[in-house]
Order: C-alpha cells, then sequence, then structure tokens
C-alpha cells in the first residue's frame, strides 16, 4: 500500500502549496505537524542538509524543498498536470515560478517586515519593482497559465492569502488595487479555487500569530 | 530548420553548463558573446526581467535560467539523458543542484572575496561547512549521480575551474585536499571529462580577469 506522509506546518504557504498538489493528484496522506521550535527526529533525519519543512515522505524515501515536492507529486502520481506538457511552456512555467517563490518572495516579506524610517521606503520600492513585474505578467490573464490554475499559482500562493494578514498585522501595506490591478484580479480568483479556500490556515490564528511576531521584532509598538 | 542560439559570456560558469548540455545532446548551436556591460538589445528584450545571460534561443524562442535550461535541454532534444528517469532520483538530482547552485555557491563566493581581517574567518566557516555537506554526500562516489557525469555535476561547475582560478588571484584558499578529500576527487574526475575538458575558458585569461577584480575590489592591495 502507498504510503504518503507529510511533514509540514499548518501555517505555511510551503506546506500548503504541497497539499494543493496531493489534493489535485488525489493522493490520500497523513499530515504531521511539526514543531519548529522543537523538531522531530523524522524530520531531522528526512532532512539532515536543510532541517527544514515541507518533507514529504512516500513509502518511505524524503522529497524535500516544496517546488521540488511539486515537481516529484506530477511525476509520481496519476491525475491531473500540475506543469504544462510542453517543454517550452515547462520552461516558461519553471521560470516565473523560480522569480515569484525566489526574489519576488524575499522582496516582498522584507518591505513587508521592515520597521518605519530608515530604508523602509528603499525597501519597499524593490517589492514595488518586483510586484509590477508580476502585475504586468498577469495583465489579461486569469491564472499565470492560462484559464486554470497550476505551478506557478501556487508558486506565489504566499501573495494571495499570506500577505494581507501580514498587512494587517504590521499595518505596512503593500499591495492595493490602485498599484496591482491584474495582481489584486488574480488574487481573487485564486481564493475563489475550491482546492486554495478549502485548504487556507484559519485566518484568526494567523492574524495572532504574527501580531505577537511584529511585537516581538519591534516592527510595531 | 532548427536554430539554436546562445547569448552567454565565455568566462562565465552559467553559461558553459548550457554549453555542456548542449554538446552532451548533440545539439549544434550559435554562441553568441554578451558584453555585460553593454548588452545587446537581443539578451534585454530576450530576458526582461533579469536581463541576464544564459538565454538559449530556439527557433525563436528565449529559456532563461541556467538550470531550468539544462531541463529544457534535456525534454526538448533527442540524446542521452541529463536527469534521471525515475521521479525519485530526479527529485535527490534537483535537491542537491538547488543546494550547490543556491547556498552552497553564495556562501562559497562570499568566502572567496572576502577581505583579510574582520567576518573573514566566520564568512569561511559557513563555506567550510558548506563543502563539508558536499564532501559527505559524495563518499564512495565517482559523479553526484554515480558513474556518469550529469545534472548535479554541473550545477557545481564553479568549484572545480573557477573556485581554484579565484584562490590563486585572491589568495584565499578554501578548498584543499586535507579537508575535503571526497570533493577533491570529484573535482579531478569532473576536469577529467572530456566534454568538460574540451569545453573550459582559457586559464590565463581567467586569472588575469580575476586579479584585476580583486585590486578594483581591494581584497589584494
Amino acid at each position: 500500500m502507498t504510503e504518503v506522509k507529510l511533514l509540514g506546518v499548518g501555517g505555511s504557504s510551503y506546506s500548503r502549496r504541497v497539499e494543493w498538489a496531493l489534493k489535485v493528484k488525489g493522493v490520500k496522506y497523513e499530515f504531521v505537524e511539526e514543531d519548529l521550535q522543537n523538531k522531530s527526529p523524522l524530520l531531522l533525519e528526512s532532512n539532515p542538509v536543510l532541517k527544514k519543512i515541507p518533507v514529504l515522505i512516500h513509502n518511505g524515501k524524503p522529497i524535500r524543498e516544496s517546488m521540488i515536492i511539486l515537481e516529484y507529486i506530477d511525476e509520481a502520481f496519476e491525475g491531473p498536470s500540475i506543469l504544462p506538457k510542453d517543454p517550452y511552456e515547462r520552461a516558461i512555467a519553471r521560470f516565473w515560478a523560480k522569480f515569484l517563490d525566489g526574489k519576488c518572495l524575499d522582496a516582498v516579506r522584507e518591505a513587508l517586515w521592515s520597521k518605519f524610517g530608515g530604508e523602509q521606503e528603499k525597501i519597499k520600492q524593490e517589492a514595488y519593482e518586483m510586484l509590477k513585474i508580476v502585475d504586468n505578467e498577469l495583465k489579461g490573464k486569469k491564472f499565470f497559465g492560462g484559464n486554470k490554475i497550476g505551478f506557478v499559482d501556487v508558486a506565489a500562493n504566499y501573495i494571495p492569502f499570506w500577505v494581507e494578514i501580514v498587512e494587517e498585522a504590521t499595518g505596512n501595506v503593500l499591495i492595493t488595487s490602485e498599484k496591482f490591478p491584474n495582481l489584486c484580479a488574480w488574487m481573487d480568483e485564486y481564493l475563489s479555487c475550491s482546492e486554495v479556500k478549502e485548504n487556507l490556515p484559519d485566518r484568526d490564528f494567523m492574524l495572532s500569530f504574527f501580531k505577537a511576531k511584529a511585537l516581538a521584532e519591534n516592527v510595531i509598538s
């Protein structure tokens, strides 16, 4: 019998994107909530290099790094495709996924958690530049890959759900429909998808968590 | 007729890994040397987001990011495989490639170009930790994927050729066979491969280039 276990954290966008892929493929799995302050021996054994969630364990074999897990799920299980089939379209999807999960996410996170004054405006400008690139890419599109949610959308999953909660917790607003109309339209489409909507963390819990973090890091007083 | 053009820089490890993949597949291509101080309109049009080399242009369509180009070449052209076929082995290869081309390369570059004194020892320690992980992974192996050079080896191509030249230019030695015996054995194997050996930049030219850079950045005086 196939055994699929996901070591993750319910509030993490990285874990949630893997769960999305498992649901798209119709794979039954056991979710194991990790305590990041006290990581389980299974997590440390399964990911000795990075010691990070998520880790997918399929018949005892660990797969690490959320975007790599997504490619694995697409290749190892039957069901609807996560990546396009055409090599060129796959390369385009991987390019945008890398940009959104890398440079863009780093800039957005830094801006969201930046402290008032000092370099804050410069840090926010960098995030705006990244988000403008994404906004342009989404012009005239429902999702990144066309009419169906896919690999790139899920690589960007931090933006439609997590960003808005951190904005509320820190008072540091980045994304408005005036500045990024196409991005905001995509965020609405993304959150309306049933596979996404039914698989989001609890908003109130996340808001309390981020408020506590904002206080601890002196982002708010 | 298939037209394949590679916009790159002869001295760049990122360009060279794409050339390696094209040679493995036996794809005929035109190499277009870019001047990074004065980028061509073709490069800027083909990679408007990152404005970086390498870009592979296949029948007029641009593919960006060297590791994504490698996956594209593997999927779009006939010939020997670059990535393993099995989904789990592919995930393992992608994990190590991401680590080597990301965290590990960043730490090694920072250490190589660090200035004497101050934080240098701490910066070097971080690089040593990364290299130790790689050294352990290579224990008892000829190449990362077994007996044949592949995706992961090429993701690490900066280490066997470029590192040693930068070490000579800056006097900042990181890799010794006492510290990293498995890594050093792999470096020798890698440089002995005919597809690699016949496709390396000119060592003297690279040394002059890095010496000039070391002087300009006050790494040496």
